[in-house]
């Protein structure tokens, strides 16, 4: 069973029912089919990824398909990365639509069972991975669009928010942010570097001290997202969006994400080692730990 | 008689009424009993602020009575300061609420009477102790929360910024901003840049090129300010959001203001001397002080 | 016949009036007569600008009027610093009203021309003047407002937000913004500084991943602009809004924006000789050269 930093979704009423969703998590056999593509295009499945390559297009679509609610392990990390490096090496590859096959989430975020009860080795290995993917998505020379389309809290968001554009549902049962706080986590830097350059100083200190989930309103509001579409449409419009970004000539764009976003990479990227370290003395401190453990009969208990 | 820099007040003219309040600010003795404070809640007083702290909630409110007009003057600084500290000290205080007790100012600023035909020596310890409320505030490990039930220009504004959350009373005869420039003085980094942090670069730019003070809803509309409520409902409204913040566990809170924070703090940490320097180099010019002695001329031929 | 960055101009349907006026541009020598000047005042013309001060206000105001676009060329660049550096040396003028002669354009830009098919040495020469301008007006030490009475792409969105404060026609047929990364071109750093200085981080990623140009209602909403106002009204409120600014102390307003602006300025002046080279190497690539050398084609097309 896997289990993520779902503890958010407790603070939403309407989020009861993708916990309930929790027992189904141990059947990890029961995977769904790859879907059918269309022609001309390419599908590569891993178990917790779909990606469908449109070569006619230039875009791919990442669908997350981890039962039950996308979280971030270190194995479903490896397989994004993977991914997207592939992708990425792929030239005729020229934008990229994330999205979730699960119902109701996007991403529940980092998955605590990596960082509870686990050797340090495997904390920190844990770690790099978390970081590999920032670094690749943050950096990355494809357009990225986030078709959010479900609660996207703590890591979750943190993938939305290193995208080009964010697309979310416009269902208020679903809530978007880093509420790393509420459960006694701090937030590293670089969470913190890539949410004020997307909603600025003030917005950021305000959430991340509060743990705040925002509705999609709200999060349209202080500009955590981009835009507002009915639940059926945020794929379609993640494709349409994607054709504007299409229509600007690669070199120029790819010149220009990389003069906004190299500053906040390179400080991450110069101390990954030091960050690594301090999440695992961070993350096997006794107290945490238990905070962890505490967190994880809880929702035992809620699932019984 | 101690006088602030007031002269913003002129720039509204609903604040004539502050203004004519000059006239009681000889009468120092005829300060406000302290007030009566409830059950298991522990009060101190100096006569310039008086402090009520509830244990059983953990917060403690500091009420400002500093007649007329809360200017922070050397003297109520350090008062503050020291009940700040032993604040910080206490484990138990995890929360502060900074109000004023004086009828429709919050803080009118710095004292120019400490600016004012001084030894060196003297704006230089004036000045150290601005530095020092500033730094205590930025850097508090408390949940502060500014109660702004009147204006606040200049310093006033600048202690308002300092915490967590400001609340403002909707009157539209108070206003709030760092209206320096007005007076021919110039803001120091340090107060830009919390302003910066607070409503953004161009904002900033703006407001202190043009020394703006604003009305409630327009500092709500840059984000000067959080929240609006009616005049009576400040203080109440603080409390209850207390609760909200309250919720959150102070360590991973604590980490996050501090990482948030601590480079802007760092910046005067590391420059305090400097600053002081700057400071008394630039008060003591005969042109300022000559500007500091018309001013204070033209507000005694006002109160004649 | 002179030809500016004015691709940006096809994307708005209602700009082809604008493109068609380009048949009138090799007529340089039907240059507007000086309107007549105020009494008090003094006007000087160079061929490509008219320079009216008014020593009663202590204001100027430079209309640009170089056909058909207000193109900045290295002559008309040469011309605007001159200008600037003699105003900026007359203490008696502190404001100056930036606007445009041209009918439906501000400014379109950098001058093609003097980018394509000429010598590294007359590229690096143009380059240093638009540094030039940019050094000069972001740190110039008057108030500076630009009366944005038309379209204002690429380097005249650049030249407007350089400004204190931006007044824009309020037409939906006109636009502004960085649009350089839909030319191939990359916008140098400095001139994201700015952006970034005026509307935040987030907005101005995507304005110059996408090249965006803004409508001016759009452009007020995002804070490109700051006030909008009918076409007929717009230089009449930049000289209302000139005797705001000017009620402000000139020493503490140039300090305090100096305080502001002086980190992105230092930035450009300790690097303006690799910013040169930079843009050398990039703009005499043969693909780059190419690139202008078809949208110069497709420009003469569109003329005959």
């Amino acid at each position: 069973m896997k289990m993520a930093l779902r503890a958010c979704l407790r603070t939403k009423p309407g989020l009861t029912g993708l916990l309930s969703q929790l027992s189904c998590s141990g059947h990890a056999a029961a995977r769904r089919a790859p879907a059918l593509v269309a022609q001309r295009s390419s599908s590569s499945t891993s178990q917790k990824i779909k990606v469908d390559f449109d070569q006619s297009t230039g875009v791919a679509v990442m669908h997350m398909q981890s039962p039950p609610v996308n979280s971030l392990s270190l194995e479903f990390l490896t397989d994004v990365c993977i991914a997207l490096e592939k992708l990425e090496m792929d030239k005729s590859c020229r934008g990229l639509v994330v999205t979730s096959s699960q119902p109701k989430v996007f991403s529940a975020g980092l998955d605590i069972l990596d960082m509870y009860g686990k050797s340090p080795e495997h904390c920190a290995e844990f770690w790099k991975a978390v970081q590999e993917m920032w670094l690749k998505f943050y950096g990355s020379n494809m357009i990225t669009i986030a078709a959010v389309n479900g609660s996207s809290p703590a890591g979750g968001c943190l993938l939305s928010m290193t995208c080009d554009y964010r697309i979310m549902a416009d269902n208020p049962r679903y809530s978007i942010g880093l509420n790393e706080t509420k459960l006694g986590i701090v937030a590293p830097f670089w969470f913190k570097d890539t949410m004020v350059n997307t909603v600025g100083h003030r917005a950021t200190e305000m959430a991340l001290q509060l743990g705040l989930l925002y509705s999609p309103a709200e999060a349209l509001k202080i500009g955590l997202v981009d835009q507002l579409v009915h639940e059926d449409q945020v794929l379609t419009t993640a494709t349409e969006t994607m054709t504007k970004w299409l229509a600007i000539p690669d070199h120029a764009r790819q010149l220009t994400k990389s003069m906004m976003r190299k500053p906040t990479i390179d400080k991450l990227a110069a101390n990954r080692e030091a960050d690594v370290n301090n999440f695992v003395k961070f993350i096997t401190k006794d107290s945490i730990q238990k905070s962890l453990g505490m967190y994880l009969e809880m929702l035992k208990r809620r699932k019984a």
